[in-house]
């Protein structure tokens, strides 16, 4: 209690954000407004240098009263305890470079730092990456998974969306070795504003609404994190086939995941596995028996939902998570509620916004 | 700072609800299992008396861990120190009888003593209502405008969903005469989890995606609700026209106000009108000449945002809240604030669910 | 019969479309490739010129092969009988005078002819209008009023979305004085195909879906056009208030009108006028009392339903219509049939796009 | 020419529908009333007896001017050339079998006559199947596979709408016998008009609207189905893994399907072997490398698109459909168009809904 009460008195954490008006700046934004320990002492934008912020966002109206500065300025704008660049893939890391050389932590969204070899990265962005000792200094932010080592680190690789979604629907059988290498095939149907705030035709209202399609069909950017992760994991090498969906919903992920077991095991052996694997975890939620996850019960929160199912000797694992939540900002607090000794769940215990 | 280290040790409110499981009643639970002075007692619902919370709603896993139970056990159930109802019209008054006989305070959602005199509701609902000095006793729910007699109430009769919107939107003009009596029109367009939880035909979602549609063309249940309380605040008889619709979200009332003033008056004398009337609220957000609220902003949230614009002489008051929120549950929550004298913005400092 | 016969033996139609890849331009070329009697030679679009339409456009393939032009090469395009313009308000002025020129009859889907006087035009655009002979000559076309004039019209200028709704609902007391001037206030709920195909902020998927908003509140620019329309069929000033909103579905118009009369009339005589103005009319369909249209049932048609209630000495004329359809694409189709000779159903004919 | 002239002057197919209140039945109303060959006699529904179709369905009104009848007057209706059955599963039969008594031919929509052997049919539905030589004298209705039997059939097993999307998605390799057994899984996303008209909790509008869930992962009623026809078409058994999920739109169902080859084959001479499989139908459409089929594509039409992709050694089959055409009514009037004779795309060349 008095440690509680000590921490009442205590400062607030000082954050900032670069990139804060696309949809996972404004989340985390909106996140972090709540949360008791933390004040944003600045957010960037370029797109809306100059303006309130309730300008752009008028949901923040009494809640936030700062104006967007550009990332341009970073070098003067006032020291933070703590950075998240909400910035694209290949622009975000010589930002992040900046703020470790001002002796800033940072959470990264981007995919900069989320591979352990540049090749990777190299391929996938065809950029040359620059900073391959922060590469490997990164730790990937899956707080379940990585608790001990965000604790310390200077930079978080924030985890993709989809690769949050199949990591948890695959890690608890994945790490200790009982699925078959190269039956793993995942389906994800995820909602829009994953896709971000810059209007296209493909988000434009008239084309989205009343429609499903596939998209990335070929190889997404996220296929190989999953299989880094899932590969570390294993302690061997996991392929997996990845095809993500568009549906016409602001928020969330469905992923189901289809795969075969190396050995037999009963269908409450498995049970009982994922049930070891995240029963001390709050944000984790195993369905029971003839249940599975949909998304208006992880909407807006930082769980990720799992049901389990059978046909024959396929596994199939549902896993729910909000894309902008667990599956971004969400993690994100959480990790940085790991970074500085908060509770795990603060600012964090929200119900899905049902209905 | 005394005073508020000792509420951190005080006691938590005991509450319970009758009626939890249609969409007011799950939105009132979401509200009061985040809220940090309240705890609830007991939940009541027919339809799933014996069901875990979480079974029924699997968003309230990790929050709540209660079984719902029949309001025929009313007697037997703990003594709390509010019961909120959230029982049909009709029905909640017999239940709101035996709370307060018990000595337990009643915030109530249905219609039963939103009316002064009972022939209004008898008219309108068609059955005799036995409870007529409990009629006289009530007090209407509106924060903004009742906030005194709140405090001290025994029965609050939480007010519409769509009349809190209509009466918001006019209430600073109405109260000084400043309305032409016989000139307001009033258009709501509203999401359809404020037509509950009860699947029909109407509410279907191949019947009720991709369209919209007007109902109780011919006189809805609230607009003697807002005639009484404008008139009363006018201080002489207003009556409106007004016509509800439904639009495809789920949640959020959008309210466009037409009306014409006795007086000529500048629009800046107008907007200055309802700024001296807000300034000090913080749930009402007024909106700068040339924008309009919109649902998205208000979602999930206790807000009710107004924006005002002018062809000719007809006042245009745009008025946005959400239906569960401001509408209903959050409105109740603030009542119940005031009633038990707490900060009035507990447990309802949320952003818009925004995107 | 034999008249029919003939007709089956003669040759098509030949039309071309102008800003054929817009909403309106590419439902126009969805009734057209269906239309028995109608042959499309050509369609210009500036930004899929050199395109297959099938690659636009995947919901062509099988029923018309044809690459976009540039609207530039205008004057080398095969000649037609008949053009539609789609271009926008401005500039299309430019290229109806062209064909004109080169003998081409034309339905201009933009503002560009829809004003007799050309002030009002020039006030409304802030350019000016150097075709004032054109803007007297052509034909405002509302097919229910104005079929006479269609029939041998040159220019067409074809209605707007909104203004057909209100016109439509307006129409039968207006024509017959009975309307009390200064008393209509008009709120129309539109679909967000209305709003065109650019992708914009404001109907990007994850900012429109969910929510409503008003917009134009201080003057859209069909309201002069539906005031026009509705003085010149009254033979006196009408004045309106007119208030759109977005919601979130892809297409429709639904209005509600409200108004006073200038004599007693019962609700039964009201329903007669409206029934004696439109019994001839297939696409008007007037619903019974107590009965009220939604988009559903017009959908994808040329329909204009019409619902009336009354509240007090308040008529509430509730009307719904497609805005790509009877308000756009579908009425330029009729407009055709009727200057072409053909019945005027033809390629129209279909039931709502239910469920 | 004179072929055709002669069925101008022809009398039109006499049909009837049981079941017609059904979204199914609706659909199949919607598109005969605009078949120039046919003429609805009778239509059937317990719910809606005795009332008028425009009052059930005013998108009707102009179009048929009927009321509908109750199914157990069957034996008192005028005689038709074919009936179209859209009761439910184990009440269909019997009514099919008095039916086929009076000499009218069927196109049942129901399982009751889509499997072989009835051993499967019982297992499934738990109930005596008293027809067994009905069950193997009816033909699965998929045209573009069993035109031949169902040009002189007697009962048409009109096919299930996720059973369409795979067969389709599967057909050319699976009959030269080149997919891998045991490699299929099948991940389905439907709209919910799929899951029929009668009101539910799952399909109430909050409920189902922005989310998406899998159902049936144990099993659903059409993976049998499925199994039957593919391992017809392949001459030894198929197995296969079928999930299929709720996603947040009124019509369509879009299956991707992941696959091993038995040999290796380039993608090219995949692409090939679609190719030459389909390239005479006109109602499947095989899109180019690098693009995918969307729902807004087929809505409201009877095509089937597919896109193919490659991940490794696995093959990704994108199959898009609507459920209510393709799926069902539309398939059934391909199925009569075949039956009497009629050209196969007549009251069928209907380009996508769009937007």
């Amino acid at each position: 209690m008095f440690k509680d009460l000590f921490k009442i008195f205590t400062m607030k954490l000082k954050v900032g954000i670069l990139g804060a008006t696309g949809y996972t700046g404004a989340e985390l934004t909106r996140l972090l407004v709540r949360h008791p320990r933390v004040e944003i002492i600045w957010l960037t934008s370029e797109k809306f240098s100059g303006k309130k912020i309730s300008e752009v966002f008028p949901h923040f109206r009494n809640f936030l009263d700062l104006d967007y500065t550009s990332v341009t300025k970073l070098s003067s704008l006032e020291y933070v305890d703590l950075s998240f660049s909400c910035l694209p893939h290949g622009k975000s890391m010589f930002f992040v470079n900046k703020l470790l050389d001002r002796g800033i932590r940072v959470i990264d969204f981007s995919a900069d730092f989320r591979f352990v070899d540049h090749e990777t990265y190299e391929r996938l962005y065809r950029v040359r990456h620059p900073y391959r000792e922060l590469l490997r200094e990164a730790v990937y932010g899956l707080p379940e998974i990585h608790r001990s080592e965000i604790k310390g680190a200077r930079i978080i690789a924030n985890p993709g969306c989809f690769s949050t979604s199949v990591i948890f629907g695959l890690a608890p059988l994945v790490s200790k070795g009982l699925i078959k290498e190269g039956s793993i095939n995942v389906d994800s149907k995820a909602g829009l504003a994953g896709a971000g705030r810059a209007p296209t035709l493909e988000l434009h209202f008239s084309e989205s609404n009343e429609t499903a399609q596939a998209f990335g069909v070929n190889g997404h950017d996220q296929k190989p994190e999953m299989e880094q992760e899932l590969s570390s994991l294993n302690g061997g090498p996991i392929n997996i086939v990845f095809v993500p969906h568009r549906i016409p919903v602001n928020r969330g992920i469905l992923t189901t995941i289809y795969s075969r077991l190396e050995d037999h095991l009963t269908h409450e052996e498995i049970r009982g596995i994922y049930h070891a694997f995240y029963e001390k975890e709050f944000f984790v939620r195993l369905y029971v028996k003839g249940k599975y996850p949909s998304l208006k019960n992880v909407r807006f929160t930082n769980f990720c939902d799992i049901g389990l199912g059978f046909q024959e000797d396929v596994l199939i694992s549902v896993v729910a998570l909000d894309n902008l939540g667990k599956g971004a900002a969400g993690q994100a607090v959480q990790n940085m509620n790991i970074m500085f000794d908060f509770p795990e769940v603060e600012g964090l215990r929200y119900t899905g916004a049902y209905p």
